[in-house]
């Protein structure tokens, strides 16, 4: 058998250190085109059966599976890494993952990385910022499975894995109402991003099936962090009416906000009721405890990982083009519970 | 070139399913011996060219970093993951991860997937209960690099990642002497792992420096989780005399164990003084906030990250067998300021 050329090879033919000619040839946006170029010729040249010129070899099957999360280290992401490893172990394969952190510019690098490991499928909760999903085309043409969840996009050949994040919205928001709330603003995030518009749809639906006006002034968007939570509790402290029900898209920033609230004297829930989004474990720290959507974040993880192995291992015939909707439900916890405490 | 043989054309030639030829080929627990060995033999017959069967092969560089943690859902373990990503992905190398779900079998099962699956070394924070790492001699073996982190094992080959957390312990404890607390409680995890016997060693230490006697009886031991932390406030409630401090080897359980504390009257810190470890989120939303040691867990990340893919790029001549040190600090809030309360 004939010795494999390695990226060492290459590196000694080519007078460049190995680590160049792995990025070159991953095209890693660090090394310049007519160094890429140049490694690209010689490779050929040397008979390098990478990625990119082993196209014979594609259908192999690596038994990986690719995940492109926005950011690793989030309670909702972890979660959902972890059923999907539990899932994909079971099943015999392994995971690679890797983060956007929230760009497009690094998300289309690491659907190219994925690309060229050959992964047998690809599991993706897409960036702030993806306002198209054209990274993904190389996937698509070559049949190789890309299942979205959470944060999706539509295509005709591709799964969504999401919870009817409307519906959880408008609950969260009736909830307010009937708790006697009637001035209620919704703290959001990134608009662009589709779990963030359906929970501000949710919301509006919900004031206008009961009567409320929809004030845009009454939506204030950020990016969801711990300071987000604090400069939106100032706003709400100046406005006049003060509003008596906060939804928020994300616990983290609720507590932040609920926490500031309660500095300035506010009492919760009495003078505001507050709701939150996902079930973090900090909605059972935070006082008083945090209502809030249960976004089943695991549960989505394993969802996702066994639609796509079975899938890859053909037990399951189903076409791969649907969308598959997860339960969540709505905890009443006493940051919302008005009506309670003034019995 | 001759058509690779797959799992696919192995399947058809013995008459199993493609996913028990991969899991047999990756030795998975969930395939019986004998239809192990008739499928490794009908590969090898085959001429598949396996994990197994390809040792001529086993120097080519995969690009490819194993990660094998107890689990991924804790705040810890995910912002080392993100720390991990972040520089292997700079480094051109894929991330594969695992999870070992606390157990020693689980563990060696994973270590033998990454073998089969050829990655250029290894980061591991071992489980709770590995008493042997013998799983990872193919590694050493082969000269693949294996890199501890947290949870850590002396091997002459390997480095390890770690805190000092004796010392850690050591001014946790101190810190709640210097508040007066002179009968204080420890919450620890399992003694078999390294993490939480050197913080029990730190305790200790700083009792007998501060010529306070150190009573065994005072030493929880638990699984320091939510239920542990609420299960440690029973016990605590029923002691007499009642402690006057905790020093809880984890955030999660220090703030559950608070709560209930709380619920019975205990003020905190007045009563009790609480301090914790880890630095979660959590600490900064219980209220009071909470004392607790700043472990930098994505700093280790990508300290462990960067040794890894330094080593394998040879940019360090760093002989891989050392303990790399991080920083870790008391981080002091109101959960434990007894002597400012009292003003």
């Amino acid at each position: 058998m004939d010795k494999e050329i390695t990226i060492y090879d290459i590196a000694k033919g080519v007078g460049f250190s190995p680590t160049t000619v792995s990025r070159a040839l991953n095209d890693h946006p660090a090394v310049n085109k007519k160094t890429k170029q140049r490694i690209y010729d010689i490779a050929a040249q040397m008979g390098y059966r990478s990625n990119l010129f082993a196209s014979n070899l594609r259908r192999q099957h690596t038994n990986t599976i690719g995940v492109i999360v926005p950011i690793l280290n989030s309670n909702f992401q972890s979660s959902v890494m972890a059923g999907m490893e539990k899932v994909a172990n079971e099943a015999g394969y392994n995971l690679i993952i890797s983060q956007s952190l929230g760009t497009m510019e690094k998300e289309i690098a690491n659907a190219k990385t994925m690309y060229n490991s050959r992964v047998d499928g690809l599991l993706v909760s897409l960036s702030h910022d993806s306002e198209s999903i054209e990274h993904f085309e190389p996937f698509f043409k070559k049949g190789i499975p890309v299942i979205f969840y959470d944060r999706v996009a539509e295509h005709k050949q591709s799964t969504s894995i999401v919870i009817d994040n409307v519906q959880a919205a408008y609950k969260a928001t009736t909830h307010l109402i009937e708790q006697g709330c009637r001035n209620i603003v919704h703290i959001t995030g990134n608009l662009k991003i589709n779990v963030y518009t359906d929970r501000l749809k949710g919301f509006k639906y919900a004031l206008v099936d009961n009567d409320l006006p929809y004030k845009k002034a009454s939506v204030i968007a950020t990016d969801l962090t711990e300071e987000a939570g604090i400069k939106a509790a100032e706003q709400i402290l100046k406005m006049d009416p003060r509003p008596d029900g906060i939804f928020v898209a994300n616990d983290f920033c609720a507590v932040n906000c609920m926490k500031a609230l309660k500095q300035a004297g506010i009492a919760i829930p009495d003078d505001i009721a507050v709701v939150g989004f996902n079930n973090d474990p900090i909605t059972r720290v935070v006082e008083p405890n945090l209502t809030t959507i249960d976004y089943p974040g695991y549960e989505m993880g394993e969802v996702a990982a066994r639609n796509l192995t079975n899938y890859l291992d053909a037990l399951s015939d189903v076409n791969i083009t649907n969308t598959v909707t997860l339960r969540s439900d709505l905890i009443v916890r006493e940051s919302s519970l008005k009506k309670k405490l003034k019995k």
